[in-house]
This record gives structure tokens, sequence and C-alpha cells, in this order.
């Protein structure tokens, strides 16, 4: 590694203020301080809670996958299930919890893989990766009302070709992937 | 792969109606109507510009890492270089740009090596991956004014290390990785 040509500083946070709320996402405004520079300056940052999500491997080689439509980009994507932690819940819980609820999948040794940060310039939270082994079909689905979710199966040699092929999109779930494919590449 | 389980349907866009703006983003609130269940509903998006992130490959195999505070996390983090797409410019020249403002950095044979959604649930627009190569330091930077970038180089195989060991966190810096790393192994 090279000696660093500038070292930036860490801003002071100061006062923030609510801007806007929708039904999963906030928009604060916050102020901040630069510390050398005495720069004063609001930065808007959207808050939301903490996501996961859940590379759910059958005991084939398969992995679980749902297909949705999605308003932002208004139109399909194919990804790995997840969803939103609930205040205070645990990761892993949230994880075997919204693969049940999207998929009706339930497996075995659900650990946390990994965690990300969706976007460190704009958004404050972070995704987590649980990984599930002995995925099953296992129940039925517990969606929100206007939930609509085609369920599949697909070997994760496939999975990892979709992706590189640019047919899997979602920034999320291909975190899932470069997380997990040492792990699927070493037969662990 | 298994048959669906359940077909989603395209919801039909109404209107949409601009809720909040900042210097980077729009919050838009977009009218759906689920064409099946009759079902109305706004959906909040947030409107960004396109943008690109770039896998900068010196002679030595090391790759330019940007490392900078982040408002969004209230904390550092270590990135791949990129920024916003210019209206109407294109992914490969905007990503050539973005290397030389934010690291003094150019290469050689640049070129589109995938493109992602950042979150196809609550944003519209797209992360260009650009590989350049032969990247050396060539000149200075050119920097927005609250701009402050540690620049360093960091050898491939560390980079994927460091992002397996959950110390480069950013989803689209390492959605980035992914789409390089099998290049990288087979010495491309």
């Amino acid at each position: 590694m090279n000696p660093p040509a500038n070292v930036p500083v860490r801003w002071e946070k100061g006062a923030e203020r609510l801007l806007a709320r929708t039904r999963v996402l906030e928009a604060w405004g916050r102020d901040y301080r630069h510390p050398v520079r005495g720069t004063e300056r609001e930065f808007v940052l959207i808050k939301a809670p903490d996501w996961v999500n859940v590379i759910a491997l059958t005991a084939g080689g398969q992995l679980v996958l749902v297909r949705q439509f999605r308003h932002g980009i208004d139109d399909f994507s194919l990804e790995i299930p997840g969803g939103a932690i609930e205040p205070g819940e645990d990761p892993v819980a949230a994880g075997v919890r919204e693969l049940r609820e999207e998929t009706g999948y339930a497996g075995t040794g659900a650990r946390l893989l990994a965690t990300v940060h969706p976007n460190p310039a704009i958004l404050n939270n972070r995704t987590h990766v649980v990984l599930v082994r002995e995925a099953a079909a296992s129940g039925g689905t517990d969606w929100d009302p206007e939930e609509e979710i085609e369920i599949l199966t697909m070997h994760v040699d496939r999975v990892l070709e979709e992706a590189r092929a640019g047919r899997i999109t979602h920034s999320l779930t291909i975190a899932g992937l470069f997380h997990f494919e040492p792990l699927w590449r070493a037969g662990v």
C-alpha cells in the first residue's frame, strides 16, 4: 500500500432534522462542520432500517431466488430473498424469518456470512448476508398485501453465471454472492 | 430451475410528483395500479443520475482506491473511485473522467465491465463498472470544494481479502470486484 496522498478528516456532526418520511425510508438533513476548514454544511442522508439478504442453499446445490416487480426501476428483478430487520431483531433471526415469509423455505445452521453498506454516501444502514443450508420448501408464504413474488431455485453455478452475464443486477444480491462464492468454490 | 410458484405482473405506471430534492437526489411519488387486483397506490422512489465506478488496475497488479468520510454512515469508507455520470455523458468516458478528477490517475483500454442496479426497490438508477488498465498517476486531482480523498493503491489479491474480511463494505465497490474477479483469476 502506498503512503496516503492526503488524509481526510472526520467531519463533526451537528443537529439534524427530518425532511420527509415514507413507509420505509426517512430523509434527514444533518449539519456537519469541517474541523480544519471550519466549513459548515447540511448533508442530506436517507435513514433506513438495516436489511438482511439470505443465501439459502438447498441440499442439491441450488439457491432460492425471488423475482418481483420493483417500483424503483419500474421493472422486474431477480434477487436473493430478504427484507427489513425489525427493531431489536437479530439479523440471523430476521434472515430466517424473511426467507420463510417470502418463499416458504426453511433450513439449518443459519449464520451471518457478511455485513455490507448499501451506500455509505447517502444511506445510513447496513445489509447483513445470512447463509442458510439444507433449505427446503416447508410451508406457506406470508406476504404483505401488495407483495407478489415468483419463487424459484437455480444451481449456484448458474446463479453466478446469470449475475456475471448481467441478468441478476441488484448490487446487494451481488454482494451476497461475492461473499458466498469462496465458500462454494471451496466446497465448504 | 423449478417452475414458478407464482408469476408477478407488471404494475401500470401513472402520474408522478416531486416530493423533495437535494443536490444529488430527488424523491418522487409515483402512482401505480395493479392490473389484476385494481389496487392503486403511490410508491416513493429516489431518482438519481446513473453512477460509474472504476476498477483501475496498475501494471503491477494494484487497484487504485479512495478513502473518504461518508456522511451517510458518518464514518470513513474505502472504495474504488467513482461518481455521477453527467447528462448525456458516455459511461466509459465518465469513468475515465472520475478516475482522473478524484485520483489523478489515467490508464489505457477503458471499457465497460458490467452494469448493476444499486437498489431496484427504491432507486431508479444504474451503476456502470468501468475497467481501466495500466493505470498510473498522471497529473493533479480536480476535487469538488468539499471533497477530501486519500488515494492509495493496493494489490488486487489484498483488495479481495479486505473486502471478504469486511473492511471494504460499499456494496457497489463489492459489485465491481465481483465482476472483475474472474478476469483477474484468469489472468486476462
